[in-house]
Formats: C-alpha cells, sequence, structure tokens
C-alpha cells in the first residue's frame, strides 16, 4: 500500500498512525471481542471513549469551565439553524460575510428568524469568488441589541481567516459573538473565552464527517422555544451528555483517537507553528511564480488551512488537475462553485506533502 | 483475537466479513491510496460507493421507482421532528403508540405541530413497560383528515413488532403511513408501497450510528414550510442526491458494504427465515422454562430482532448479566426504562450465537 498526498477540503486526509490505530481496533477494541461502532453507547467502554474524549479535547482547547462540549451530528449546516433557534428567541442577530459558508449561515438563519447582514467583504460586481479580505470595524453595522455576531472563521472555499481572536470584530460584552470553526479548529490555540459559541463539522481537522463538535458558554444554555426539536436544543444535549439519542460513536472514537495525536505531536502551539511553515512554503511558491499562480487574497487573513488558487487560464488549470492526480496527488481541484485549484493544509497534512506539491508546481510551471 | 457474541440493541454486531473488508481498504480504498473517509464526496470514488449502495438497497427492499432514498444524520429522533416539518403544514398528524418509541415520536411531533394520539396499547396502571401488543383495527380513533398516520414497526425496547404489512392500521388511501424501522428494517421483505415515508436509524440492522435512511414517496416531497431548515426538507436533500451538506461517507461506505453481504446471503427473504429460525430458537428457550424467564409479548407480535424477558427477581437478572458477560456475551443488560435482560438478534447475529445464548440460559436456569 502507498499513500498519495490528499489535499482535499473534507472529508479530508487523517493522521496516518490515527487509522493504523483504528485498523487495528476494528474488529476487537482492547480485547473486548467486538469493534467500538459494535458496542452500546452507554456502555462502560463507549463511556470511557467519549469522556476521554472530552477531556483531551479540553486539554488541547483550554476550554474554561463554564463551557459545555457537546458531540453532535448534523454537520455545520444543522448548526447553522441550531444556533438562531437556541439564541434568538424572537431577537434579530447580526452576520459578518466573508466567504460562501458565513453567507450561507446568515441565509439559513434568516429561515428561522430575523438575521441581519451586519458586514460583508463580498466585491461588489464580482463573481461569486469575491471574498479576499476582513471587513474594517468601520465597516460594520452592528445592532447592539443583537442576540448574537456569527463569523466564519476560517472560509474554506474562499481561503480567508481570523488568524487570531485579534482579527475579530469587536462587539459588547454583552452580545455573544459564534463562530463556525469547521475548516481550522485545533489548527492553533484559540482563545475559546472570546466565543460564546464554537461549532465545527469534524471532517478537516477533527475525524471523520458526521460528527459535529458545538462549545458552548453555559450562559447561553435554555433559551430555545418551545417548538425547537429537542435534540437541536443545546440543554437538552448537555443535560444528557450528548446522548439524547444514539451519537456517532466511531466517528467520535477516532475524533478521540485525533485529540490524542496532537497532543504527542507536542499540543496546538506546536501544530500551528508547523502550519505556519507548511503555509508560508505554498504561499511562497505562489508569490515567486511571476504571477503563474496567483491568490488573491490580502496577506493579513491569508487561511493557513485552505489556499485557493488560479493559473493563467482555466484550461491549465484542468490540466494541472489532471497531472498531479498522475503525479500521485489528491483533492487539488477548486470548490465547483469558484473554481481553480486549492490545496487544504488541514494538521493531517505533513510538510513533507506540501514540499512535494510545491515541487510539482513548480515544475508545472516551468512547462507551461 | 476472539469475537464475543454482541446481542447489543443498537449500536450493534456487524457481520464479520463485512469488518474485515472495511478495515483491509481503511487506508487505502481500492489501491487509491487514500481511505474512503478521507475522500471528497464529491468526488468519483464516493460517488460511485453512495450510488451502488441506494442500487443494492433498491433491489434488496424493491423499493418502487417513485420513492426516493436518502442518506441523512441525526437518527430517528432527528426524523421525529423532520416527518412533522415536512408533511403537517398546519395540518394534524396520528400516531399509534406500542412501545417507547413511538411515544416518544409522538411526543415530539407535538413540539412541531399538531400531533394526536390515534391509539396507544400501553397497559393502564402498569410501569413503563406495559407495551405487549398491537392495537384492534376497532380500537382506533382516527383522523380521516390527518397529513399522515405513524407507527413504530417494532419496538426495540418492548419487543412488539409489526411482523407483516397486513397488521399495519388500516387507512385510507390518502392518508399515508410513516413508519420508524429502525430496528427491524431489512429483516424481512417489507412492503415499500404500503408507505409514504419510511425511516430508519442504522445503528442496529445497516451500519454505524450517525446514518440514517429515509425512504421517501414523490408525491410527499415539497409540502415543507417557509421556515423548515433546508437540510431537514426532504425536497431539498432529494434535489441535492443527500449531500446538502458532507454526508457521514464512511457510514455510507459501511452500510453498502452490509447491502452487499445481505445480497450474498441470498436477499431479505433468505435473510427472513433465518431470523424466523433465531427467534423461535430464543421464544422457545424462554416458553419452555416453566416460567424462569418470561416474555409477555403476544405471540402474533413478539418481536423477531429485539426479544426483552424477564427472570423471577432484579437480583437474578443481575447476575444473569453477570454472568453472562463472563461467558463471553456482550449487551443482554435490558433497556434502563423497564429492566430485565433484552437480547438483539439483528440480521448480523448467526444463528450460532443464538444458540450458544440458548445453551448458557438453560444451564443458568438449571443453577437458579
Amino acid at each position: 500500500m502507498s499513500r498519495i498526498w490528499n489535499f482535499s477540503a473534507g472529508p479530508a486526509t487523517l493522521p496516518e498512525a490515527v487509522l493504523q490505530q483504528a485498523q487495528a481496533e476494528l474488529l476487537d477494541w482492547h480485547g473486548v471481542g467486538a469493534g467500538i461502532m459494535e458496542m452500546s453507547h452507554r456502555g462502560k467502554y463507549f463511556t470511557e471513549v467519549i469522556q476521554t474524549a472530552e477531556a483531551d479535547l479540553r486539554e488541547l482547547l483550554a476550554i474554561p469551565q463554564n463551557y459545555k462540549v457537546l458531540f453532535l451530528q448534523g454537520g455545520a449546516t444543522l448548526q447553522f439553524s441550531a444556533v438562531p433557534m437556541n439564541l434568538l428567541n424572537g431577537r434579530s442577530a447580526d452576520y459578518v460575510a466573508t466567504g460562501a459558508w458565513s453567507k450561507k449561515a446568515h441565509q439559513e438563519a434568516g429561515r428561522i428568524g430575523k438575521a441581519r447582514l451586519a458586514g460583508s467583504t463580498e466585491a461588489q460586481g464580482q463573481p461569486a469568488d469575491g471574498f479576499i479580505r476582513l471587513p474594517r470595524q468601520d465597516e460594520l453595522n452592528l445592532d447592539p441589541q443583537a442576540a448574537y455576531l456569527h463569523v466564519c472563521t476560517n472560509e474554506t472555499i474562499h481561503g480567508v481567516e481570523f488568524l487570531d481572536e485579534a482579527h475579530l470584530p469587536q462587539t459588547p460584552a454583552n452580545i455573544p459573538v459564534v463562530a463556525d470553526m469547521s475548516s481550522h479548529i485545533l489548527s492553533r490555540p484559540m482563545e475559546v473565552s472570546r466565543y460564546g459559541i464554537i461549532y465545527a463539522g469534524a471532517q478537516k481537522n477533527v475525524g471523520p464527517s458526521g460528527l459535529t463538535l458545538v462549545i458552548v458558554r453555559e450562559d447561553l444554555l435554555g433559551h430555545a422555544g418551545a417548538n425547537v426539536p429537542r435534540l437541536l436544543d443545546y440543554k437538552v444535549q448537555v443535560e444528557n451528555d450528548s446522548m439524547l439519542n444514539t451519537p456517532t460513536t466511531f466517528s467520535i472514537y477516532l475524533a478521540g483517537l485525533v485529540f490524542k495525536w496532537l497532543k504527542a505531536q507536542g499540543g496546538l502551539a506546536r501544530i500551528a507553528e508547523i502550519n505556519q511553515e507548511k503555509a508560508a512554503l505554498l504561499y511562497a511558491a505562489i508569490d515567486n511564480s511571476q504571477g503563474f499562480y496567483q491568490n488573491p487574497v490580502a496577506s493579513e487573513c491569508r487561511s493557513l488551512m485552505n489556499i485557493p488558487f488560479r493559473l493563467p487560464s482555466v484550461e491549465q488549470e484542468a490540466e494541472f488537475v489532471r497531472a498531479s492526480e498522475a503525479a500521485g496527488f489528491m483533492g487539488l481541484k477548486g470548490h465547483k462553485s469558484v473554481g481553480g485549484i486549492r490545496a487544504s493544509l488541514y494538521n493531517a497534512m505533513p510538510l513533507a506533502g506540501v514540499a512535494a506539491l510545491v515541487k510539482f508546481m513548480r515544475e508545472f510551471a516551468a512547462k507551461g
């Protein structure tokens, strides 16, 4: 077996050591005689798995005690609905659009209740890929009565990232920031206390698709309306330890292995250094290509995780994808809504993979 | 490695051959150089996986062409909400309670809109385990204007099953029957055309937890209200081939392997014969135990999948669980809400496992 360099935006490459352990334990977890995916979620074995996963996640992100951790289903998209169902309660919420996902979150919230667009960096008159920067504070039109302010802290399609909490919009202390961190959670230390709610689909930096992490501050529990499905009510899920119904047990187990792997790498401070090194290598290859490769995102918010770039023509982009696959790379085709190329450099992508990609890009440009 | 006999109600034992294939392919699916759980859900490889899974499921259940198949998330519990969100549209629905799960489905629907209890076999003055039969047609109080009639065709906790479609409540042709089949889907041929919607959490007879199957008749699409989350709108999911967002890819892959395994066993007609043989063996052991083991469910609706039984005392039940685990069995403890013992005989449990359990029960009773 030979593993390829998989730059898929998600579901994405997972640490090989994690997969090897899951493989070894698939039919027989810890000598019990059954796989973890075959066991009751309420039994002692899985209870140990989910509690260890939560403890390790809390340690990695230094999650304060007044935050609850939930292991849910439905992806970030179900949270687009669950967040307003839990927090709006007849009020209005503010959304900041910095890419396709925050725009979608705003649209979905509008189905549940009142959701204002407090700011957007979508370039006027541009195609759908016209998100290349963060908004300045003076561009935001914030509602001082908003139930919350929603951001997507890393835009997977457009490659626009809030690189630290200092870049977040400034809001009054009484307005919680709700963040979709799907595509960069665990990529660096996060200042959890700056957020009211953090949510993330697992299929980039955490584990298999189908698992969704929600980290919610305690004072934001208990505000869901009477007609909200119990499964989507954070308070009910907290009271049931994420097990109002059967959780996605195998995905939680695998996420737990990823958390152990992250700790073994040295934790998020070390992971952040590696991620910076990887992204710097790829951005340098783009910026030093005499314009053959182009990434339009402003330097202060260029994503370390998802790096989209264009070639001089769509024909060359198609050829780049074809040639990259022939050369043993996977997942470099850009999102269908924007075209081009995209390389996702999640935690599980080693520096050697990025180096191999950069070498391929240099050779491709020389031929092109 | 030695596999034990796992009678867990779900997540439940999976076919060993399926797990072995998943194990072999975990890091490298079909020589591609990456596992299926690491690949884009929109790429050619996973597209092949989900399309093959759907085709095999359609073949196994002989699903008519005017039914759509969806691979969703959130378990049956999310469908408790999604069904009324998609079908009520200001109207009322009828629910028949034959156990804990149909009762819960009714309660959850009441959060979304109007849900009537058209019938219940919960014994008056009994404890919570007082479901032991199906309702007679003349006990039902059906609303001729109901948006749908909901049933749970196999009650996992109480062991009450609609053993064929002839046992279903008779409804006017314009009132679709909606069935939660979580714990017996694929256990026998089903007459799909008798239902408007079939849904099922995967973690019993289909695959890992986190996947939910929905089979919906085309004329029931497009009736969701404007404030229903798009992710929960069946029509939107049909239009997006179950991929409005990232589906639970690994679980779908594994379900696909289970479908292939079912076909290799001879399809659902053959599976039904085996399931009847397995259940007959266990019910005979209970009924021929001179009252040491007791199952109170009426014979015409005794579940072939989930067989709860009691011992003379709770102390003996606790000792039974302890001794069974020492003897290499797993998952025999009854649901916490009703106590006692429960053996789940899903498709993946071989006859040899039931024979081993029956032998253990005989020896335990002789000692007791």
